[in-house]
């Protein structure tokens, strides 16, 4: 049963408890916490806090108590089979229940993980505060769960490995947040940016007349910016929500031009890959101080492969003149961080695979490196193809930004030569 | 002034609160929650929540007033130049004082920032508490602050963009948490494993000898498992910590035999191209399903180039054949991803190279192009040198885990066969 949006009940407000001693101490960064929120604001529910916790019966049984006054609870962690696993016990003493033993869990446990169903502990996992229902975990030993509590509130409780949990979300955890929240995320809309740097993509915000009515929202990755447009909660009207965001899309069309890539929701590389596929085009690439990076990039996209032909990794001068038949007189005159190896390369690249397009990225990411000439963070990159570029930049950051921001760059310098033949 | 471990004031005992409302819809993952949690814990402060909490003056002042009872407080976000970011009145609030402007600030930030400096909602981030002191922001236009609150309680006031809080607590933050916090984390130790099953790894912990007195924490990779020894808290004297962490980690090395990588903080990569170096060889990688992951992980070490010659992204057979030689007849008869292509792409990327080394990565990492023969997950790696091998693995989990997995697996081959010459 789904309700209609915005008729919302105590229980669509959710309390995200992460539980995690590693956590806390700032070893392990919690994943899970956004990962859960992103389920739950999909859905129309709201969180109002995501706490992280150590694994601590008396800590997590106060914040549940407080939690289902408000509305939902999900709890992520402290399931496992050791002795510092202690959410079932605090879940059950926040809501006043016993802890039994699901006895379908146990034997479906030693049917699919035979193994670890000998193991000391794993018995535990299949204990439940009475009245739960069990949730499906199809990926590990411990049993996820849900309990009703009084009006409207629950508390869901999910193991906190990131990879069981994501698929409980995927499975019955999923399908228990479909029926008990309201059902669809208050409308809103994705506009991409790239090439253009943050403070300048707010200064340009500034008076786009579409954007009356809308909120935007700006998330800074590195080398693009995300801008997330919603309806301003004062001129909210389901009917004219769609159009008001479509409108304001519009107007950032206008205002950004070719530094726009997307309205929706893919990423660059997916946008280049598209525009190269439409046009039956093959795709290679050279790099240096990424290593690899933008090959990697590129190939995180599924049906890449109709694309993407490979590339080569020239980190060594060596590797530039024997693969890439870069010139040793370019290599001694300009040196291999310099604009004419960047179009060495990208030729090279594109002769070695037949390929219509090659770009080639060549820098220095730092820490050692460096000169007054020719800074850290220095990159050029080269694209050859029905239309050539080389550019230089100078990109801000420890060494795996100036690699992150390389790799958005060379994804974007491709993007305007295929797509804006001036 | 550091005051000696295990003497903790009620400063030591810390409430992180990490603030915008883009972290509570799940569409950005929190990073500067684990990033302040690890410097509040390297200088032996105990965290004892991570709250994230929208923008929203209500809930922040509640949570800061909450806080400043237990000890310290450390915000993260909400002060930015938009109307939206309203830490800086809620800090003040739940503090009872007024927001004066900070002069020098302002007249820094027209140096700093020019362009900035004249766009509307700058100014406001030059207003502070009465009483509070600036922290510097190196990077961007927020300037940070720290109020002293009653006993030893603070509230500290870092800003939300990443790198912006990062420079700050490695500068000005950095240095109040040095006078605030004992001054060292409890000793820890940590052991490094690779190639053996997470489960595995538990049940192999269950009865070493050398581990009593202390506890040992699991933090599963894709790939490897890193295991964190602390003393337990039962036998903690300050004096046999050191001895009875190193008599543990002695322990996990006869255990563990060659799975054990590391025993300190290097990773996978920092490991194999440390050994590679001490014996002066050079190493390339040849890879298809990966993409240049392998290569990126491997140039993410700085000072890598002493030993990483470059390599190839072989993604079609096109490139298979064109740069490595890979018959034609193999990838015919065994087809891209066997036993027989993994081989001859190593030995193909020695040969071009003329490296000492040479690691291939051939697989299927989904969504499609599964088989029943060869379902999604299958890699077949193969390493050539002075002794070689080859390996097939059948890999857990979503395309960018499988491709995560098989660069761990390759890592931990070639580690293999430098080492252990059996």
């Amino acid at each position: 049963v789904t309700r209609p949006v915005n008729e919302r009940g105590p229980g669509d407000r959710i309390l995200i408890l992460v539980v995690g001693d590693e956590i806390l101490d700032g070893s392990v960064p919690d994943r899970n916490g956004s990962r859960v929120a992103a389920a739950v604001s999909a859905r129309g529910g709201i969180v109002s806090r995501i706490e992280s916790v150590g694994d601590d019966a008396g800590r997590i049984a106060w914040a549940v108590e407080a939690g289902v006054k408000e509305g939902g609870v999900i709890v992520a962690g402290g399931i496992g089979p050791t002795a510092d696993d202690v959410t079932r016990e605090a879940v059950a003493a926040a809501l006043g229940r016993e802890l039994v033993a699901d006895a379908n869990w146990a034997e479906r446990l030693a049917v699919r993980h035979p193994r670890a169903a000998r193991l000391p502990g794993t018995e535990r996992q299949s204990r439940l505060p009475d009245g739960a229902r069990p949730i499906d975990n199809p990926g590990g030993t411990a049993l996820g769960f849900v309990v009703d509590a009084g009006d409207s509130g629950f508390v869901l409780v999910l193991p906190g490995v990131p990879s069981e949990l994501a698929a409980m979300l995927d499975g019955d955890a999923g399908r228990f947040l479909d029926e008990r929240l309201p059902g669809s995320a208050g409308p809103s809309l994705r506009v991409a940016i790239a090439g253009v740097p943050e403070s300048v993509v707010a200064s340009r915000l500034q008076d786009v007349a579409e954007l009356r009515g809308v909120r935007v929202a700006s998330y800074p990755q590195r080398g693009t910016v995300d801008l997330v447009l919603r309806v301003d909660r004062s001129s909210e009207s389901s009917q004219d929500a769609a159009a008001l965001l479509e409108r304001g899309a519009e107007g950032l069309r206008r205002r950004f031009g070719p530094d726009l890539y997307e309205v929706g929701r893919r990423g660059l590389a997916e946008v280049v890959l598209a525009e190269l596929r439409s046009r039956g085009a093959r795709l290679a690439v050279a790099e240096s101080c990424t290593g690899g990076g933008l090959g990697a990039t590129v190939t995180s996209v599924p049906g890449s492969s109709e694309v993407f032909w490979g590339g080569t990794i020239v980190y060594s001068n060596d590797a530039k003149r024997e693969m890439l038949d870069v010139p040793e007189s370019v290599l001694r005159r300009d040196g291999a961080v310099s604009e004419a190896a960047a179009v060495a390369m990208a030729r090279g690249m594109r002769e070695r695979s037949g390929s219509d397009w090659a770009v080639a990225i060549t820098g220095i990411a730092g820490p050692g490196g460096g000169s007054p000439e020719k800074p850290v963070g220095t990159v050029w990159i080269a694209v050859e193809g029905e239309r050539g570029a080389v550019r230089r930049y100078r990109l801000p950051g420890g060494r795996q930004e100036v690699r992150d921001r390389s790799v958005a760059a060379a994804l974007d310098l491709l993007r305007r030569c295929v797509l804006f033949p001036d």
